[in-house]
């Protein structure tokens, strides 16, 4: 099936290989994004993310954002992609109690967001340039969730999004342990970052847990 | 008719042969997804898809969804696109039962999606890349349909979409039976799956009964 | 007048020769689809589709359509082209009735279709690729009727389209006799099909008779 | 001015030379349709259209249409082209008579397809693909015109288009005479049109006369 | 400033030297319009345009409109545009009628057409390929005004249009006194179109007086 | 940051240096308008602008339009594009009294007018390709802006646009004197313009006055 | 992933690399903007804008606006650009008075901005060029944050945006010391522009104080 020349011309999404080009190429701004990383035990969940090496004057980014009393979220990719979507989910969370007189459970906050982002991979729009991690609390217990451009959506226990995420990603599956305690998470998503970044960086962290069904943002000074 | 140099230029839909370029792209994302196959008996319809090989500390992503209490269904392709139909077949029912109080029927809800699935391949947006396999029971009996991007669909007691689907669906096919059991049934699914994909994969099952009348998601250990 | 430079770029409908392009296309897709026939005398009208050679496990799809209680249809060309255009048909029946409380003739049902088709060959969205055959009985008797992806209709007492549609047409017109009987007319559009498709062949019918002024389908093993 | 560089790359509607180009394709469009003739005297206006040869089996195409009881009118072009038109000038005499509850006159008519016709020229959609020629009886007397697709309208005692209109018209011209009865009339473009078709032509006449203020299609026997 | 690249890729109005490319090119189709000439006294305002050579039984088209008692108007370029605009010119008058219950004075309708015709100049449509002559008289006396495709306006005593323009409005200037009658005007402005296509030309004409303050057309026998 | 490929077809506003195109070629346009000139001191405001050397029996065109009692301006450019900016400012100007029963000052008139061209430079229309300079008086006294095809305005005591500006900026830069009279002024300008021009120039001129705080047009004549 | 043929053609907004090309184009824009400096303590905040150099008889672009009374903003890039972000910033503000009856937080108005910025960036328009500075003070003490075409935003004590901006925000990082003065802000920032433009410049400064809570334009005088 060879038909490069009308092929090429019309407003494709697909190419020939029939992969979303765009989605494609959203992906590849999450992955020079800063380095972002989510734990989970059934105690706690934990987001982390490197906020990108700063100058002097200029205070640190937010990378660390409270989406409800009992959710956080974090993200990765072009940052005016990554607030847009913190605000989508803020505005899905307070609609949810607005209507219904009770806190939004993650999967259906997840669900909100992964159709957001899916209906921009349709129209002759762009998709998001950003990846979101999720950490919550509801009543199925503590959980973590990463959503990416496409609007794709995984559950899971360890995630890294962001520069060197693989890397990243290595050195918490061979630290993780179910039973670690939210300060050995730190340290070890800690260690996982500078791993990747080359020693000592700023990173931001946020934990959610299941005894106190809070979410809270961490003091950067945590990290240090 | 070589009018290849305007040709080349309109928005085109149709190549120079006549076929919807962005429709066949769209199949070979579906090539690409999940080995996922449909199974059907006078007593039951079983579908089976294998959950991509995953890592640590991830979930298996789900793969077989329920849209009714008699009707499941799983697809294979872009999982954003997989979603979305699966939500959109959900909306599908529920409004049935609001509308007209009983439980949709299988053809209604397949030709509910096979329409939102042939609008897009009409106007300039892109044609889903995801094919979806629904089994379901109702007053003509046990029932499986396979709905491809085109929004073309077949009925039938054996489908296989996703990678190396052709080689997969020679396995069902030389091993089906028409008085087989759940069980059988099962076990020539997971065969079949991990045939195609060398050795030991990860597959989960969802089956709706003749007897029960209803569409149950088998624990993944089943498979094991 | 040779305006290759510019003419070639802007959204282009009509070729240099003055030809619709995509509709050309679309007639290509209709000449893919599978062999289909229309045949009538003043008795009846018959319709009959080959059944495009299916697998084992997978249902002969469905070729002969009610439209309603006195019309039925068939059609070549993209599968879910042609459902939309059937539920079109179907659509437009049950309309006429809820207004008029009357069976809607079959001119009014083809002029309702024809400037369907024709509307999307006026706009930046494709023509629909498939061709359609109706067959239907009312105050002017028995008649028979294709529609083209342009919304052209002929009128005629045989009609071949898809594959090989020459060669299977020029069997009917050998054979016609404007006083065949029904088992008569399936038995030529039999040989029309198979003839064209190398031997005994999967071929749907229906018939609409000017005695019972009912459109049936005929079920498939009357084929063989 | 050699502007080949942008020049080509915007939506254009004018090419270099300052023509409409589509509006040319689509005149070419009805140069390839069946020849087509309109013929005025002061008694009476006489429409005939060649029947584009056809086959056994095959019912002619009409090609004479009525558009209210004292006018008719043809077209030459693509058949789906022409019969939208016809359904609009149709249209356009119902709500006349619906709004002001008289017949309407044959310049209001016209008028009303020349500005839906020029409307199709004007933006990023395809000019129609036809020609129509309208003979119609009202206060002023008989009358004869045609329509292209820019919407330019002539007025005249004698046209052609289609195929071979500019030899047809010839053969009109030179055998044209004020006085003439309508079965000298439709001797001559039946001449006109199997001239340059090369012999007997099936051909369908239509004449609206002064004194009966009707139109009427003549049957197609008439011609033989 | 040499941005060739891109610059040719976007939906460009503007070549790079800043000109409106398809204004220029609607212009061309002005300019093979049928000469069309405008000449005003302080008495009268006279409309003549070239009726295109005809052919037998072809009625002369209408090239002299009056859009109100006091106001006529011609104009040279594609005929449906043309058109378009005198109707858009006729309803613009009426429409003052019905509001103010006063007669349009020119330049108020002069500047209606202008913004009419400057706005299809802005959007990704295509400009009028049509200029036009109005002549009228009000309160101020006599007016002669030209309107080109891009809305822009002229007031003067002389105009030329369409073919041959630059040469016709030689004679004119060359012809032109104050005090012409209206009979030296008429042979005046017939010398003009004459001479530049080749002798005796069917010429139809309009004037306006400033004593009657009426718009007549003028017999074409006038010009022979 | 070299993307040539793909960056050239999205339909890109700016180039690669950041610059938006259509913007600067509609300032090449307004280079092209003729040449005109605003100059400004404590006592009054004064606007001048060539009338394009025109022919005999040609009006000269309008230049200096009067805006509202106390406001008038110019422009250079496109000439239906600067006529159309000016019937913006007028209506801008009328809504205010309507509303607020004032008359406008200047720096609102300026500030509507700049966010009408600016919005016409954001979306895939074309920017106006005129300049405009506003001569007015309100109650911060005498003032004189220049706004530019982006929308960008400028405050000042002296502005040139239009063939030439440059040179004719020159002469006024030189020539101005802070207690010049509106005499001295209108020579000034004209000698800047016919300095440019070569010799002898029509130029309309328009003045506003501190003391009478009205705007008038100046006859020509006074430049002669 | 290499798909340069098809990949080219579509309505790209990233190209291969994942970059938001007319995003970086927008930076670019804003890389040619006059020189701009923001600077806090906790006692102030400053902004400061090189006015660009300008000619005689033109009166020095505005570059600091009030906001409201607590709040102003800078920027740099297209004038016009700026120019809308400014009126928007006014109205976001004004809003909020009239809905909350408060004067807004600085954090409401940068997220304001922030979302109006990015949705150009979402589909086919294009982002704007300009960057924005804002000082203000509110419950949480002085406040500066810059936000750039994407809709990114920073908070810090020194920025830089426009030409040299990197060398400028040197000095700033050189000489910024937390007890500074207003006067030696000044002194720094005005520094900083010289330094950069070499030698004396026109710089426009304002400045908001924890103390009175008001933002105030420093007369340009202070500068020199």
């Amino acid at each position: 099936m060879a038909v490069p020349e009308q092929g090429g011309r019309m407003p494709y999404f697909y190419n020939t290989e029939g992969r979303l080009v765009q989605v494609d190429y959203a992906l590849q701004a999450v992955g020079r994004g800063s380095t972002t990383i989510g734990l989970k035990t059934k105690q706690f969940a934990l987001i982390s993310s490197q906020v990108k090496p700063t100058r002097s004057l200029l205070e640190p980014a937010e990378k660390i954002f409270e989406i409800d009393e009992h959710v956080g979220a974090t993200g990765s990719g072009y940052i005016g992609d990554v607030n847009t979507l913190i605000d989508e989910l803020r505005l899905t969370a307070q609609r949810h109690r607005l209507v219904y007189d009770t806190p939004i459970d993650v999967v259906t906050l997840l669900r909100g967001l992964s159709q957001y982002l899916h209906s921009f991979t349709m129209y002759t729009v762009r998709p998001f340039g950003a990846s979101i991690v999720i950490a919550g609390v509801d009543e199925l217990g503590v959980q973590l969730v990463q959503i990416d451009p496409s609007g794709t959506n995984f559950k899971g226990s360890g995630f890294a999004i962001g520069q060197y995420a693989d890397e990243a990603l290595e050195t918490i599956k061979n630290g993780y342990r179910p039973d670690m305690t939210v300060e050995q998470a730190i340290a070890l998503t800690t260690e996982a970052v500078e791993g990747v970044n080359g020693g000592r960086s700023q990173i931001e962290h946020g934990v959610v847990r299941k005894d106190t069904k809070k979410f809270e943002r961490l003091a950067l000074a945590a990290a240090e």
